[in-house]
C-alpha cells in the first residue's frame, strides 16, 4: 500500500502526452486502486480518451470496474462507442450494468451497438432492473446444468471449462428443467462425494431459497441477515433462474445507499458529487437546493419583519436569533438523523408515530432545561437583566422541544407521503423551527416588553 | 416478507408475561428479521430478560446475530452472566466478538468466565483487535491443515466433520505448516480434480495473497477493490494464520462507518443511537454536542453585540443576519459533505488542499453570485431601498464564496490533524461562516449607515 506514490499526478499526464503505453501500465501497477482512482481523478476531461485508449480493452475495464460508477462513467464516455463497445465486452456483468445503466439512453444506445450481441443482450436485461433491486445487483456470471446431467458430466464441464469459469462463484451449481426454470443447488462440495453416474436432480438441494429479481434492497438485506449463505439465485415471475444475488454485493449497495444519504442529507441532490465531475453540474445541483433554502429562509424571516417594533424596543433580542435558529436547527438535526437511521433499519415505521413522539419528547425536555439555563445565564450576565435571560432562554427552551419532536417526526411524515427524507427533512425541520423559535423570542419580548426596555 | 405482521408487538409482552415459550418462538418465527428487531425495541428493559430465558440458547444466539450489534448488547447484558455465557458459546466468532468488545469490560469479563474456555480464548484473541481491522472483521472458523496432509485425508476429514463445518465458508481450505503458519490456499474444486494420495502441498496455491490482521479497513476495502476474492487468509506479524477475512465483512463494515459517518455528521456522538437506548444515555450524547455548539454560538453572536450601534440604527439587518448565517451553513456543508465523501474514497488526501481550494472556489464564485442576487432583490423589494439590497446581497455573496472554500478545506485539515471530520466540521465551519457573515453585513452597513437610515 503506497502512502506517498512516487509518481505524481503531474506524470500521468506526462505518460499521456507523450503517449508511451509501456509507461502507463507500470505507472498504474504501480499504484493502489484509491491512489489511481485519485490520479485519474485529477486528469482533465480531456486526457480521458487517451487513457482509455492507450489500455489494452482488458486493462480498461479492469481499471473501470475498480473506480466509482460515476468516474467509470465518465471516461466510458470520452471514448468513440467503437471503442467504447470492446471495452464494454470485458467488464463484469453487475458493474457494467451500473455503469451503462446510468448514462443518457442515446450514450447507452451507441456503446451496445458495438459490443458483442450476447454481451448487449445481457446488458439489455440487466439495466431494465431498477438499480437496487435483486435484477439490478446480481451477476450473470454463474454456472447453469439442466436436471439430466450427470454428476460425472458436471465435473467435466468444469475441467473443460476451467479457464474460463476461473472468475466465478463456484461455491454452488445450479440446476434447471430445459426450460430454465430453477429446480435445485448443488453444493460443489457435494459434488466431491458423490458417484459419478448419479443425476444431478438426485444430489441437488430441491426446493433451494431463493430471492425474486424484483424484490428490492430493504428485503435483501433481511434476507442476508435470516440467512448465512454467500450467493443465493434469483428468479424471474415464471421461476427462471435469471442470475445469483452474491451478499457482497446486497452489503456493497447498502455502503452505497448509506453515502448517498449522507450526502443528500448534507444537500448535495443526486446523493454524488465528486470534484472531477463538470462544474456545471456541480454547481447546479448544489444551487438548486440552495435556491429552495433561500426562499424558506425569506419565509422565516418573515416573522421577524411582522415584530419589527418589538425588535426595535429591544435591540439586544437580534443577537440571541441567530443562536436560537441554529441551536434548534442542530437538535432537531440530531432527531432526524436518529429517524433516518431506524427508517434504514426497518425499527420505525410512518405508523410509529406516537412511539416516536415519545421518546424524543423525553430527550427534548431534558435537552430544552439545560439548553435554556446556559443561554438564560449567558443573557442575563450580558446586559445584567434577567429578565433578558428568562425571555431568551424559555424561547430557546420550548423551541429545542419542538425542535426535537418535530425532528424524529418528520422523516416519518415523508417517508409516509414517499418522498424522500433525507433531501427534505433538514429544509422542512429549518424553516418550522426558525418560525417558531423568532416567534416565541419576540412575543415573550413583547410580554416582558417593561422589563427589558 | 410480512409488511404488516398481524401479530402486534403488545402482544410479545403478553407472551412474555404469560411465559409462553412455544408462542414466542410461533411468534418470531412468523416475523421477518426487521420485524423482529422492530418489535423487541418496543419492549422495555425490564422484559429483556425474559426475551433471552424463554429461547432456548441456540434461538437466543440466532436472535442477536441478526440485531444490530448495540440492541444485542442490551439484550446479552439484561441476563445473568452464567445465562449469558452459555449464549455467547452460541454466537458466530466475528458478530460475537463486535458485541462482548463493546460492552464495558466487567461485564466482558463476567460473560467470559462463565463460556466454554477455548470459545472464551476466541474472543478474547478477536476484541485484543481494533474494530474496523483485519482481525476485528474476521472470522475464526475455517479449515486448515498441516502441508503433510494428503488430498484423500482431507477430503475424508470434511466428510467426517461435514455436519460440523456445514456452517463454514468451504471455498477454500488453509495449508499451514506444524506452526500454524500459512503456506499455502487450496481450493475446494482442485479437490476435485487430483489423485487421492497427492500430498495437500503439490496440490496447493503457494504464496498465496494474504492481508496482516491490523490493517485498517481502508486498505481492506483496495484489497477487495484490486481482488474478486471471496476471502482471504489474515496472518500475524509472525506469518501465523488466525482468521479469514470475508469479501461481505468488509462491505458491510463500510456500510457501518457510512451509517456512523452521517450520524456524527448530524451531532451524534459515538456515530448510533436507537430509541431504545436507556434515556440517559440518549440525551447525555446529544447534549455533549449541543453544548460545545452553544457555547460556539454564542462566540459568533458576540460579533452582533460588538456592533450594535450600527445594527441600532438599521434593524431591518436584523431580519438578515439569521439568512445569512443559516444560508452560509448550507453551502459551506454541502462542500463538507463532498469532502469527507471524497476523504472516504481515497479521492482527496490533506495535502489536496490546493486543488480543493480551486475546486470550490469555481462553485463558491458562482453560488455566491445568484445567492446575492436573490437576496439582494428580496431585500430591496422589502424596505424599497436599493442600499439595503446591495448591503445584504453582498454579505451573503462574499460569506458563501468563503463558506464554500472553508467546507471545503477543513475536512482536510481535521484529518491531516487526525481528528474527526465528520463531527467537528460542522460546529467550525458554522463558527466562522457566522462571524465572518455578521461581521461583514454589519460593517458593510457601517460603511453605507447614511444610505441605510
Amino acid at each position: 500500500m503506497t502512502d506517498e506514490p512516487k509518481l505524481t499526478a503531474a506524470s500521468l499526464e506526462e505518460i499521456l502526452e507523450a503517449k508511451d503505453a509501456g509507461k502507463l501500465d507500470e505507472f498504474l501497477g504501480a499504484l493502489s486502486p484509491a491512489d489511481r482512482a485519485r490520479a485519474i481523478s485529477h486528469l482533465g476531461r480531456n486526457q480521458h480518451e487517451a487513457l482509455m485508449t492507450m489500455l489494452s480493452p482488458e486493462d480498461a475495464a479492469g481499471l473501470l470496474e475498480e473506480l466509482a460508477d460515476e468516474q467509470a462513467r465518465d471516461l466510458l464516455e470520452s471514448v468513440q462507442p467503437v471503442a467504447a463497445g470492446v471495452i464494454a465486452d470485458e467488464i463484469h456483468s453487475d458493474i457494467r450494468a451500473d455503469i451503462l445503466g446510468g448514462m443518457d439512453l442515446k450514450s447507452t444506445d451507441e456503446i451496445l451497438r458495438h459490443m458483442d450481441p450476447d454481451e448487449a443482450e445481457d446488458v439489455r436485461e440487466l439495466i431494465a432492473y431498477k438499480p437496487d433491486t435483486a435484477g439490478g445487483l446480481m451477476i450473470t456470471e454463474y454456472l447453469a446444468y439442466t436436471d439430466d446431467k450427470t454428476v460425472g458430466e458436471i465435473i467435466q464441464d468444469m475441467q473443460d471449462h476451467g479457464e474460463e469459469y476461473a472468475d466465478y462463484d463456484v461455491q454452488y451449481a445450479y440446476i434447471t428443467d430445459t426450460g430454465g426454470r430453477l429446480k435445485g443447488v448443488l453444493r460443489m462440495r457435494d459434488l466431491l462425494f458423490t458417484a459419478k453416474g448419479r443425476p444431478a436432480a438426485e444430489v441437488m438441494i430441491a426446493n433451494a431459497v431463493h430471492v425474486r429479481d424484483n424484490q428490492p434492497l430493504e428485503q435483501l438485506t433481511q434476507f442476508f441477515g435470516e440467512h448465512r449463505f454467500f450467493g443465493v439465485p434469483a428468479l424471474d415471475s415464471s421461476g427462471r433462474l435469471v442470475g445469483v444475488l452474491r451478499r457482497s454485493a446486497v452489503e456493497e449497495a447498502s455502503a452505497e445507499r448509506a453515502n448517498s444519504i449522507f450526502l443528500r442529507v448534507s444537500g448535495i441532490i443526486g446523493g454524488e458529487e465528486l470534484r472531477n465531475m463538470p462544474l456545471a453540474k456541480r454547481f447546479s445541483r448544489r444551487l438548486s437546493f440552495l435556491s429552495l433554502n433561500i426562499v424558506l429562509n425569506v419565509v422565516a424571516a418573515s416573522v421577524i419583519a411582522m415584530n419589527m417594533d418589538v425588535l426595535d424596543q429591544v435591540i439586544a433580542l437580534a443577537v440571541f436569533m441567530p443562536i436560537i435558529s441554529d441551536m434548534s436547527g442542530c437538535s432537531g438535526n440530531q432527531a432526524v438523523a436518529v429517524s433516518i437511521r431506524e427508517l434504514a433499519l426497518g425499527l420505525a415505521k410512518p405508523r410509529d408515530f406516537l412511539r416516536v413522539f415519545r421518546k424524543e419528547l423525553a430527550v427534548g425536555l431534558i435537552n430544552g432545561f439545560a439548553l435554556a439555563l446556559l443561554l438564560g445565564f449567558v443573557a442575563f450576565l450580558w446586559k445584567g437583566n434577567p429578565w433578558l435571560g428568562v425571555v431568551a432562554g424559555t424561547a430557546l427552551g420550548l423551541n429545542t422541544v419542538i425542535a426535537v419532536c418535530f425532528g424524529g417526526l418528520v422523516p416519518l411524515m415523508l417517508k409516509g407521503l414517499k418522498l424522500d427524507p433525507a433531501l427534505v427533512s433538514g429544509p422542512m425541520l429549518t424553516t418550522v423551527t426558525d418560525m417558531c423559535g423568532f416567534f416565541l423570542v419576540l412575543t415573550f419580548a413583547g410580554f416582558a416588553l417593561d422589563k427589558l426596555v
